[in-house]
């Protein structure tokens, strides 16, 4: 331990977030701390860099990884096996870890933080989630210290910019489009639109709040690509709007109830102004009541700084010698089973216009035990939709809860539903959750 | 430096904090840090604690402040020069030092900072501002690394409560009353409503933002106690609500434009769902973009918890050999004349309802050259209101930006307005600043 040891930094990849984060090194030169090596497949591809350092590029990544005199590695590089490879040789040859790879995180958390405590060193991964919010640090440093009850959230940005512009009475596919215009979607948006970019931050939140790791695929997941200007209309005159949330928390009997899904929101909710591309975390717990913060979710500058913070606070820990181990290997504590857990919720139909069809599909709600809330049908030209060449009437209901499974039950009988008329529901019922 | 030394602590005050601190201390146990001895003035007093634990009561400080085996003194006794002398006795007997008092920090912060660097210890205020709100540590360590433009909050509980009421067409009188009874207002509240509170958390701020020490008299400010059900309609309709705001920012000079007034905010705007006795800062700045975070500003399990924060953060600190100083001698950073600062703003007058009233009140803005936005005066039985005897109709006015020495010099040619009936306007103009 030396507290006034230079500390030695290589990094793996120079995308977006690397550039930013070389143009933090070269504006804060004093701080002690030196970025040695970059390694990235191609040196000569044109980077954004403010000023050249006296850093080196290089094709190989042994020269990062296995390179004596560097103390921290970052890895940038995106993707997962060979990211975690990079990360887990990094670790057995003594190096600190700082990476903003939600994937190799959210997938081997575990192994990599087993890995950090067997040799010693630190593990920082600030930018991994909500690029512009300090969410990580805070889990392992103060809100550990309190008794987290549940973590409820906006974690992805493309899905939030979509549903804003779908606020607007834009529908999916013209919003999609705007946000690929705009840099906010992939040319597949899948991952974004279906829910698994943040199914995979919210893996991590929560394994760090519970203790116990959470892979990406125990999160139940749906996405947003169902939703239309009806949903959103609808939700509005009942005095919602519609957001992608994540959700974790601990059920009456220490389960964890962890999902990804779109929801109606009370307007009111400390989440409904959260539009753009922005991100929210909102924790509740005890000593510390709530913790609420609101910040961009990607993009260079935001990210780049988690890192370089991680970066900072890595150094100060080397120079004092402190290890920071994280646990996560609690394994008496259970995901809840989603079909047990109860639930409010909205559900879209469109019926044909002929006499009965309400009666019928009330009738089976009413089988199937739903406590049915709001129930909306409205008639004439202004409201009648063509579906697929049909003329149809959009039938909203929502409900008092209900467990899932009751839900999940009922939508087949909807969809096989027989009367002497035919099924008087066209195409698929849609539902969604109302969270509170 | 001794990684497993159980660090030691002694607490002087023990009220309601004091006691959420001493219950937080029984609930973890296992965390290498010991409450050892707290200095009352009566120790008999009866107070919620959950479990007794090994410490003990004194009624001597200096069984705290100058016991050999107490590693951190925690100041929660409130006040001003008493509880300074006890921060600086410790200090010098070579004591880490935690506290939540707002007052002192802000007095006398570069004293207390430049003791604990000489002697080479920590000092903690987490608690002092925003209790809920992890603020204070983050300013000093990753927002510290970044460029801070601006923070504007919400720092005052009580009047926020207040306005919320107010917002409800609840009158500022009446409003202050439930405040009081719900234990949000002093039974004299003048500190919170004349804005003195808010200055002193927003000089603390900004002295660490900006590396410059802020004394709470150098803060402009204005308190909310003249704002009328009037206002509340008006601002509402202007598509505005009324918020106590706190601004410090950097202007294009360089200079610290730093204040605490009532003010209309869009009702867009990020502060203006912070409704009830919640805090907020919005935090601006390169290259994270902004910061914003809600919560608590006060209460026992919020500022406890903060408190218990900052001890096992000085903990780790000590066993490490880390001490953290902290800077704010910048002398070439100069305070903003508020006179030049620029402002849109909101002028409600009384007019007597006689010909040519308006005519006079415009002439006297058109002289000093405002730029008039809205301005909306309602006659009818429905609008006049009689002031002191006398019937008037409010006249509404807003201007487009002026420096705010202009808007000084118009008030009292307003006051002083003669024409041939008298003076049209009955009672004081009201001015509120407009903040984007």
């Amino acid at each position: 331990m030396d507290g006034n040891k230079t500390i030695k930094v290589g990094l793996l990849g120079c995308g977006i977030v690397g550039t930013g984060l070389v143009n933090l090194f070269a504006q804060n030169k004093s701080s002690g701390i030196k970025l040695e090596t970059i390694a990235v497949r191609d040196p000569k591809k044109p980077r954004n860099i403010d000023s050249i350092g006296d850093f080196e590029f290089t094709t190989d990544v042994t020269q990062v990884v296995g390179n004596k005199s560097i103390d921290i590695v970052v890895e940038l590089m995106g993707g997962y096996d060979y990211a975690y490879q990079c990360i887990m040789q990094a670790i057995k040859n003594g190096k600190h870890v700082v990476t903003a790879n939600k994937a190799v995180i959210s997938e081997y958390g575990p192994e990599i933080f087993e890995e950090a405590k067997k040799y010693n060193v630190n593990v920082g991964f600030e930018g991994a989630v909500a690029g512009g919010i300090p969410i990580i640090n805070p889990l392992l440093e103060q809100l550990s210290l309190g008794d987290i009850k549940s973590i409820t959230g906006i974690l992805n940005g493309t899905t939030n910019f979509i549903l804003t512009r779908m606020s607007e009475r834009i529908d999916y596919g013209s919003a999609l489009r705007i946000a690929q215009e705009k840099g906010f979607a992939e040319a597949d948006p899948s991952f974004d639109v279906k829910g698994l970019d943040a199914a995979q931050k919210i893996a991590i939140l929560a394994s760090l709040a519970f203790g116990r790791w959470i892979k990406p695929n125990e999160v139940y997941c749906e996405g947003i690509t169902e939703i239309t200007p009806i949903d959103v209309d609808y939700a509005k005159e009942l005095g919602y709007v519609i957001k992608l949330l994540t959700t974790a928390r601990k059920t009456k009997d220490g389960e964890i109830d962890i999902r990804v899904h779109p929801a109606l929101i009370s307007n009111t909710h400390r989440l409904a102004r959260v539009n753009e591309e922005l991100n929210a975390i909102y924790i509740q717990g005890s000593p510390f009541d709530e913790y609420f913060n609101v910040g961009k979710g990607a993009g260079q500058g935001p990210t780049a700084f988690s890192v370089y913070y991680d970066i900072v606070k890595i150094a100060e820990m080397i120079r004092s010698g402190i290890v920071r181990t994280i646990n996560v290997n609690s394994t008496d504590v259970k995901i809840a089973d989603q079909n047990k857990v109860s639930t409010e919720g909205y559900l879209r139909l469109y019926l044909r216009h002929v006499p009965g069809s309400l009666h019928s599909v009330v009738g089976v709600l009413a089988n199937h035990g739903w406590n049915v809330k709001d129930s909306i049908q409205r008639g004439g030209p202004k409201y009648e939709i063509i579906v697929d060449g049909v003329k149809c009437l959009p039938d909203i209901i929502t409900h008092e809860p209900l467990p899932f499974a009751v839900i999940k039950n009922t939508i087949p009988d909807l969809i096989n539903l027989k009367t002497e008329k035919g099924n008087p529901i066209h195409g698929a019922p849609f539902y969604m959750r109302i969270e509170r």
